[in-house]
Protein backbone atom coordinates (compact mmCIF):
# COMPACT_ATOMS: atom_id res chain seq x y z
CA UNK A 1 0.00 0.00 0.00
CA UNK A 2 0.70 3.52 -0.22
CA UNK A 3 0.59 4.77 2.77
CA UNK A 4 3.11 1.70 3.66
CA UNK A 5 5.52 2.85 1.56
CA UNK A 6 5.40 6.47 2.33
CA UNK A 7 5.70 5.67 6.19
CA UNK A 8 8.94 3.53 4.90
CA UNK A 9 10.53 6.40 2.97
CA UNK A 10 10.23 8.42 6.13
CA UNK A 11 11.62 6.09 8.62
CA UNK A 12 14.61 5.09 6.33
CA UNK A 13 15.09 9.08 5.52
CA UNK A 14 15.26 10.03 9.51
CA UNK A 15 18.56 7.42 9.80
CA UNK A 16 20.14 8.61 6.59
CA UNK A 17 19.71 5.93 4.25
CA UNK A 18 18.90 6.93 0.55
CA UNK A 19 17.69 4.15 -1.63
CA UNK A 20 14.51 2.50 -1.58
CA UNK A 21 13.74 -0.32 -4.45
CA UNK A 22 10.09 -1.81 -4.99
CA UNK A 23 9.34 -5.38 -6.24
CA UNK A 24 5.56 -5.18 -7.89
CA UNK A 25 3.94 -2.33 -6.29
CA UNK A 26 0.53 -3.06 -5.54
CA UNK A 27 -0.63 0.59 -5.68
CA UNK A 28 -0.15 2.91 -8.53
CA UNK A 29 3.21 3.94 -8.74
CA UNK A 30 4.16 7.58 -8.40
CA UNK A 31 1.62 7.01 -5.37
CA UNK A 32 -0.04 10.00 -3.99
CA UNK A 33 -0.69 8.43 -0.31
CA UNK A 34 2.94 7.22 -0.40
CA UNK A 35 3.48 11.19 -0.93
CA UNK A 36 1.34 12.20 2.32
CA UNK A 37 2.60 9.53 4.58
CA UNK A 38 6.43 10.32 4.10
CA UNK A 39 5.88 13.75 5.72
CA UNK A 40 8.71 15.24 3.76
CA UNK A 41 11.05 12.11 2.25
CA UNK A 42 10.16 13.51 -1.34
CA UNK A 43 13.27 12.80 -2.54
CA UNK A 44 13.36 8.92 -1.12
CA UNK A 45 10.40 8.67 -3.23
CA UNK A 46 11.27 10.65 -6.53
CA UNK A 47 14.47 8.32 -6.65
CA UNK A 48 12.14 4.99 -6.10
CA UNK A 49 13.36 2.34 -8.00
CA UNK A 50 10.90 -0.02 -8.86
CA UNK A 51 11.48 -4.19 -10.36
CA UNK A 52 9.69 -6.88 -11.41
CA UNK A 53 11.48 -9.69 -9.39
CA UNK A 54 13.35 -10.00 -6.06
CA UNK A 55 16.70 -11.00 -8.19
CA UNK A 56 16.36 -8.36 -10.51
CA UNK A 57 16.44 -5.92 -7.93
CA UNK A 58 18.99 -6.82 -5.82
CA UNK A 59 21.63 -7.87 -8.85
CA UNK A 60 24.47 -5.05 -8.15
CA UNK A 61 24.48 -5.82 -4.12
CA UNK A 62 27.32 -8.07 -2.61
CA UNK A 63 25.02 -8.89 0.85
CA UNK A 64 21.27 -9.57 1.41
CA UNK A 65 19.63 -9.54 4.63
CA UNK A 66 16.22 -10.86 4.75
CA UNK A 67 14.05 -9.41 7.31
CA UNK A 68 11.79 -12.09 8.95
CA UNK A 69 9.51 -12.48 12.13
CA UNK A 70 9.17 -16.43 11.47
CA UNK A 71 11.70 -18.51 12.02
CA UNK A 72 11.42 -20.60 9.53
CA UNK A 73 12.76 -24.37 8.27
CA UNK A 74 15.04 -23.19 5.94
CA UNK A 75 18.40 -23.64 5.17
CA UNK A 76 20.17 -20.10 5.86
CA UNK A 77 21.91 -18.29 9.20
CA UNK A 78 19.55 -16.36 11.07
CA UNK A 79 20.68 -13.79 12.93
CA UNK A 80 19.14 -11.04 15.78
CA UNK A 81 19.30 -7.27 14.00
CA UNK A 82 21.13 -6.48 17.47
CA UNK A 83 24.26 -8.58 15.19
CA UNK A 84 23.48 -6.79 12.13
CA UNK A 85 26.84 -4.85 12.33
CA UNK A 86 29.10 -8.08 12.69
CA UNK A 87 28.13 -9.16 9.25
CA UNK A 88 28.48 -5.73 7.52
CA UNK A 89 31.61 -5.80 5.34
CA UNK A 90 33.65 -2.42 4.55
CA UNK A 91 33.19 -1.76 0.76
CA UNK A 92 30.15 -3.85 0.02
CA UNK A 93 26.66 -2.70 -0.57
CA UNK A 94 24.38 -4.19 1.43
CA UNK A 95 20.53 -5.03 1.17
CA UNK A 96 17.54 -5.62 3.02
CA UNK A 97 14.88 -7.26 2.09
CA UNK A 98 11.51 -6.82 3.46
CA UNK A 99 8.11 -8.28 2.79
CA UNK A 100 4.87 -7.43 2.43
CA UNK A 101 3.05 -5.99 5.65
CA UNK A 102 0.46 -8.23 5.42
CA UNK A 103 2.24 -11.99 4.36
CA UNK A 104 6.27 -11.08 4.54
CA UNK A 105 8.85 -13.04 2.32
CA UNK A 106 8.29 -15.88 0.83
CA UNK A 107 10.93 -19.35 1.18
CA UNK A 108 11.72 -18.45 -2.40
CA UNK A 109 12.12 -15.01 -2.02
CA UNK A 110 14.35 -15.23 1.12
CA UNK A 111 16.06 -18.20 -0.83
CA UNK A 112 18.64 -15.59 -2.45
CA UNK A 113 19.47 -13.58 0.52
CA UNK A 114 22.20 -14.45 2.77
CA UNK A 115 20.83 -13.84 6.63
CA UNK A 116 17.73 -14.22 7.73
CA UNK A 117 17.64 -11.61 10.19
CA UNK A 118 14.87 -11.65 12.72
CA UNK A 119 13.87 -8.59 15.75
CA UNK A 120 13.69 -10.12 18.75
CA UNK A 121 9.77 -9.44 20.11
CA UNK A 122 7.02 -10.46 22.09
CA UNK A 123 7.24 -14.00 21.27
CA UNK A 124 3.22 -13.95 21.31
CA UNK A 125 2.70 -10.52 19.21
CA UNK A 126 5.73 -10.63 17.15
CA UNK A 127 4.25 -9.08 13.62
CA UNK A 128 5.67 -6.00 13.11
CA UNK A 129 4.15 -3.05 10.94
CA UNK A 130 6.55 -2.78 7.88
CA UNK A 131 7.29 0.51 8.44
CA UNK A 132 8.51 -0.63 12.13
CA UNK A 133 10.70 -3.57 11.22
CA UNK A 134 12.24 -0.72 8.55
CA UNK A 135 13.17 1.84 11.32
CA UNK A 136 14.62 -0.60 13.85
CA UNK A 137 16.94 -2.20 10.80
CA UNK A 138 17.84 1.44 10.34
CA UNK A 139 18.32 2.46 13.82
CA UNK A 140 20.58 -0.14 14.18
CA UNK A 141 22.87 0.57 10.93
CA UNK A 142 22.88 4.53 11.89
CA UNK A 143 24.79 3.66 15.21
CA UNK A 144 26.66 1.05 13.13
CA UNK A 145 27.90 3.71 10.54
CA UNK A 146 27.89 6.73 12.61
CA UNK A 147 30.53 5.23 14.43
CA UNK A 148 31.35 7.07 17.89
CA UNK A 149 29.36 6.72 21.42
CA UNK A 150 26.56 10.03 20.84
CA UNK A 151 26.91 12.52 23.91
CA UNK A 152 24.25 15.23 23.93
CA UNK A 153 25.03 18.18 26.07
CA UNK A 154 22.22 20.73 26.56
CA UNK A 155 22.27 24.31 25.08
CA UNK A 156 21.67 25.59 28.43
CA UNK A 157 23.93 27.52 30.22
CA UNK A 158 23.58 28.81 33.59
CA UNK A 159 26.20 28.39 36.38
CA UNK A 160 25.15 26.90 40.00
CA UNK A 161 24.45 29.80 42.41
CA UNK A 162 27.06 30.44 45.06
CA UNK A 163 26.50 29.62 48.64
CA UNK A 164 25.89 32.93 49.55
CA UNK A 165 23.14 33.21 47.08
CA UNK A 166 21.48 30.48 48.23
CA UNK A 167 21.85 31.96 51.35
CA UNK A 168 19.92 34.85 50.64
CA UNK A 169 16.90 32.96 49.06
CA UNK A 170 17.32 30.39 52.09
CA UNK A 171 16.51 33.62 54.15
CA UNK A 172 14.04 35.29 51.73
CA UNK A 173 11.86 31.95 51.91
CA UNK A 174 12.68 31.29 55.90
CA UNK A 175 11.42 35.09 56.63
CA UNK A 176 8.66 34.41 54.72
CA UNK A 177 7.19 31.26 56.45
CA UNK A 178 8.10 32.80 59.80
CA UNK A 179 5.85 35.89 58.98
CA UNK A 180 3.12 33.23 57.70
CA UNK A 181 3.38 31.03 61.08
CA UNK A 182 4.58 28.23 59.64
CA UNK A 183 7.13 27.22 61.59
CA UNK A 184 5.56 26.57 64.50
CA UNK A 185 5.79 25.22 67.17
CA UNK A 186 8.81 27.14 68.62
CA UNK A 187 10.90 24.30 69.63
CA UNK A 188 10.59 22.38 66.27
CA UNK A 189 11.28 25.80 64.32
CA UNK A 190 14.96 24.87 64.43
CA UNK A 191 14.63 21.77 62.75
CA UNK A 192 12.29 22.79 60.22
CA UNK A 193 14.87 25.36 59.03
CA UNK A 194 17.49 22.40 58.97
CA UNK A 195 15.66 20.31 56.97
CA UNK A 196 15.17 23.58 54.59
CA UNK A 197 18.51 24.39 54.31
CA UNK A 198 19.58 20.19 53.50
CA UNK A 199 16.64 20.32 50.68
CA UNK A 200 17.67 23.47 48.89
CA UNK A 201 21.64 23.53 49.41
CA UNK A 202 21.21 19.38 48.19
CA UNK A 203 20.05 20.85 44.70
CA UNK A 204 22.71 22.53 42.85
CA UNK A 205 20.33 25.56 42.10
CA UNK A 206 21.16 27.68 39.21
CA UNK A 207 22.00 31.41 39.08
CA UNK B 1 -5.13 11.20 15.87
CA UNK B 2 -6.75 7.33 16.16
CA UNK B 3 -4.88 5.48 14.02
CA UNK B 4 -1.54 7.12 15.38
CA UNK B 5 -2.35 5.90 18.53
CA UNK B 6 -3.38 2.50 17.36
CA UNK B 7 0.18 2.42 16.11
CA UNK B 8 1.48 3.13 18.96
CA UNK B 9 -0.40 0.12 20.74
CA UNK B 10 0.66 -2.35 18.18
CA UNK B 11 4.45 -1.34 18.42
CA UNK B 12 4.22 -1.78 22.43
CA UNK B 13 2.54 -4.58 22.35
CA UNK B 14 5.11 -6.04 19.95
CA UNK B 15 7.90 -5.35 22.71
CA UNK B 16 5.69 -6.86 25.64
CA UNK B 17 4.73 -3.20 26.96
CA UNK B 18 1.15 -3.06 28.40
CA UNK B 19 0.91 0.22 29.63
CA UNK B 20 -0.80 3.02 27.40
CA UNK B 21 -2.11 6.68 28.85
CA UNK B 22 -2.96 9.43 26.76
CA UNK B 23 -3.60 12.80 28.00
CA UNK B 24 -6.42 14.97 26.46
CA UNK B 25 -6.35 12.48 23.09
CA UNK B 26 -7.78 14.83 19.97
CA UNK B 27 -9.59 12.20 18.66
CA UNK B 28 -13.21 10.49 20.26
CA UNK B 29 -11.97 8.10 22.41
CA UNK B 30 -12.54 4.93 22.30
CA UNK B 31 -11.75 5.21 18.54
CA UNK B 32 -12.30 2.48 15.35
CA UNK B 33 -9.57 4.32 13.98
CA UNK B 34 -7.24 3.46 16.63
CA UNK B 35 -8.42 0.11 16.65
CA UNK B 36 -8.12 -0.47 13.08
CA UNK B 37 -3.86 0.68 13.07
CA UNK B 38 -3.85 -1.41 16.09
CA UNK B 39 -3.97 -5.04 13.96
CA UNK B 40 -4.63 -6.84 17.46
CA UNK B 41 -3.46 -5.08 20.22
CA UNK B 42 -7.25 -4.34 20.99
CA UNK B 43 -5.95 -5.21 24.67
CA UNK B 44 -3.86 -2.92 25.50
CA UNK B 45 -6.20 -0.07 24.20
CA UNK B 46 -8.48 -1.57 25.94
CA UNK B 47 -6.79 -0.95 29.44
CA UNK B 48 -5.53 2.67 27.85
CA UNK B 49 -6.21 5.18 30.50
CA UNK B 50 -7.11 8.44 29.53
CA UNK B 51 -6.15 12.00 31.69
CA UNK B 52 -6.15 15.39 31.67
CA UNK B 53 -2.47 16.63 32.64
CA UNK B 54 0.55 15.28 32.54
CA UNK B 55 1.61 15.70 35.66
CA UNK B 56 -2.01 13.78 36.70
CA UNK B 57 -0.85 11.10 34.27
CA UNK B 58 2.62 10.28 35.92
CA UNK B 59 1.80 10.65 39.44
CA UNK B 60 2.45 6.67 40.43
CA UNK B 61 5.80 6.63 38.79
CA UNK B 62 9.35 6.76 39.35
CA UNK B 63 11.30 8.04 37.25
CA UNK B 64 10.29 9.96 33.29
CA UNK B 65 11.90 9.94 30.19
CA UNK B 66 10.87 12.47 27.61
CA UNK B 67 11.34 12.09 24.45
CA UNK B 68 12.36 14.88 22.17
CA UNK B 69 13.88 14.99 18.80
CA UNK B 70 15.38 18.46 19.27
CA UNK B 71 18.02 19.42 21.82
CA UNK B 72 16.26 22.33 23.75
CA UNK B 73 17.86 24.72 25.95
CA UNK B 74 16.27 23.00 29.20
CA UNK B 75 18.14 22.51 32.68
CA UNK B 76 17.64 18.58 32.27
CA UNK B 77 19.86 15.58 31.58
CA UNK B 78 19.87 14.64 27.91
CA UNK B 79 20.95 11.36 26.86
CA UNK B 80 20.69 8.84 23.85
CA UNK B 81 18.14 6.18 23.74
CA UNK B 82 20.81 3.37 23.47
CA UNK B 83 21.61 5.03 27.49
CA UNK B 84 18.33 4.52 28.44
CA UNK B 85 19.15 1.09 30.38
CA UNK B 86 21.81 2.80 32.15
CA UNK B 87 19.33 5.00 34.05
CA UNK B 88 16.72 2.43 35.07
CA UNK B 89 16.82 1.29 38.45
CA UNK B 90 15.39 -2.16 39.62
CA UNK B 91 12.04 -2.23 40.95
CA UNK B 92 10.95 1.32 40.28
CA UNK B 93 8.17 2.39 37.70
CA UNK B 94 9.07 3.97 34.61
CA UNK B 95 7.56 6.14 32.56
CA UNK B 96 8.18 7.54 28.68
CA UNK B 97 6.13 10.48 27.77
CA UNK B 98 5.69 11.29 23.97
CA UNK B 99 4.37 14.51 22.58
CA UNK B 100 2.07 15.18 19.68
CA UNK B 101 2.92 13.97 15.99
CA UNK B 102 2.86 17.21 15.13
CA UNK B 103 4.86 19.43 17.48
CA UNK B 104 6.47 17.27 19.93
CA UNK B 105 6.14 17.80 23.97
CA UNK B 106 6.35 21.55 25.29
CA UNK B 107 9.01 22.40 27.53
CA UNK B 108 6.33 23.24 30.24
CA UNK B 109 5.51 19.16 29.61
CA UNK B 110 9.23 17.98 29.79
CA UNK B 111 10.00 19.85 33.05
CA UNK B 112 8.44 16.92 34.71
CA UNK B 113 10.77 14.70 33.45
CA UNK B 114 14.20 13.27 34.62
CA UNK B 115 15.78 12.75 31.80
CA UNK B 116 15.37 14.16 28.47
CA UNK B 117 15.97 11.08 25.79
CA UNK B 118 17.32 11.78 21.77
CA UNK B 119 17.24 8.70 19.18
CA UNK B 120 20.30 9.40 17.43
CA UNK B 121 19.31 10.17 13.63
CA UNK B 122 20.09 12.28 10.44
CA UNK B 123 20.67 15.36 11.74
CA UNK B 124 18.47 17.31 8.52
CA UNK B 125 15.57 15.26 8.56
CA UNK B 126 14.96 13.70 12.42
CA UNK B 127 11.23 14.04 13.14
CA UNK B 128 10.29 10.82 13.88
CA UNK B 129 6.70 9.37 13.21
CA UNK B 130 5.54 8.71 16.93
CA UNK B 131 4.71 4.92 16.73
CA UNK B 132 8.41 5.32 15.16
CA UNK B 133 9.49 6.90 17.84
CA UNK B 134 7.54 4.79 20.26
CA UNK B 135 8.57 1.26 18.71
CA UNK B 136 12.61 2.45 19.01
CA UNK B 137 12.25 3.15 23.08
CA UNK B 138 10.12 -0.02 23.30
CA UNK B 139 12.72 -2.22 21.58
CA UNK B 140 15.69 -0.74 23.60
CA UNK B 141 14.11 -1.69 26.47
CA UNK B 142 13.15 -4.98 25.70
CA UNK B 143 16.65 -5.90 24.50
CA UNK B 144 17.06 -4.65 28.24
CA UNK B 145 14.33 -6.38 30.51
CA UNK B 146 14.89 -9.53 28.08
CA UNK B 147 18.47 -10.03 28.94
CA UNK B 148 20.36 -12.69 27.67
CA UNK B 149 21.76 -11.89 24.33
CA UNK B 150 19.35 -13.85 21.93
CA UNK B 151 20.38 -16.24 19.45
CA UNK B 152 18.06 -18.20 16.86
CA UNK B 153 18.81 -21.37 15.36
CA UNK B 154 16.66 -22.71 12.34
CA UNK B 155 14.27 -25.58 12.46
CA UNK B 156 15.91 -26.96 9.24
CA UNK B 157 17.73 -30.20 10.14
CA UNK B 158 19.82 -31.88 7.45
CA UNK B 159 22.79 -33.17 7.43
CA UNK B 160 26.08 -31.74 5.52
CA UNK B 161 26.35 -34.54 2.58
CA UNK B 162 29.22 -37.24 2.77
CA UNK B 163 32.26 -36.63 0.67
CA UNK B 164 30.58 -39.82 -1.46
CA UNK B 165 27.28 -38.29 -2.16
CA UNK B 166 29.12 -35.23 -3.33
CA UNK B 167 31.06 -37.10 -5.62
CA UNK B 168 28.01 -39.03 -6.82
CA UNK B 169 26.36 -35.34 -7.78
CA UNK B 170 30.02 -34.96 -9.38
CA UNK B 171 30.02 -37.57 -11.99
CA UNK B 172 26.20 -37.42 -12.87
CA UNK B 173 27.02 -33.57 -13.21
CA UNK B 174 30.05 -34.18 -15.26
CA UNK B 175 28.96 -37.40 -17.31
CA UNK B 176 25.86 -34.93 -18.51
CA UNK B 177 28.39 -32.07 -19.50
CA UNK B 178 30.20 -34.37 -21.56
CA UNK B 179 27.43 -35.38 -23.55
CA UNK B 180 26.71 -31.95 -24.34
CA UNK B 181 30.19 -31.35 -25.32
CA UNK B 182 30.65 -29.01 -22.99
CA UNK B 183 33.86 -29.95 -21.30
CA UNK B 184 35.54 -29.22 -24.68
CA UNK B 185 38.44 -28.54 -25.88
CA UNK B 186 39.54 -31.70 -24.77
CA UNK B 187 43.12 -30.40 -23.04
CA UNK B 188 41.21 -28.51 -20.76
CA UNK B 189 38.71 -30.90 -19.83
CA UNK B 190 40.47 -31.99 -16.77
CA UNK B 191 40.98 -28.24 -15.09
CA UNK B 192 37.36 -27.87 -16.12
CA UNK B 193 36.46 -30.63 -13.81
CA UNK B 194 38.91 -29.16 -11.05
CA UNK B 195 37.02 -26.19 -10.71
CA UNK B 196 33.65 -27.77 -10.93
CA UNK B 197 34.96 -29.91 -8.01
CA UNK B 198 36.29 -27.32 -6.01
CA UNK B 199 33.09 -25.38 -6.01
CA UNK B 200 30.60 -28.07 -5.07
CA UNK B 201 33.62 -29.73 -2.38
CA UNK B 202 33.61 -26.05 -0.78
CA UNK B 203 29.70 -25.53 -0.49
CA UNK B 204 29.03 -27.91 2.06
CA UNK B 205 25.85 -29.28 0.42
CA UNK B 206 23.26 -31.03 2.30
CA UNK B 207 21.80 -34.70 1.39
Amino acid sequence: MGENIGSVARAIKNFNIKYLRIVNPRCNWPSQKALATSVGAKDVLKSVKIYDSVEKSIGDLDIIFASSSRIRKVNKRIISVTNLKTKITKGKKIGILFGSESSGLSNDEISCADYLVKIPSNKKFSSLNLSHSAIIFCFELFQYFSGKKIKYKTGYKSSVAKKSEVNRFLNFIIQGLDKKGFLQPDHKRQSMIRNINNIFHRLNLSE
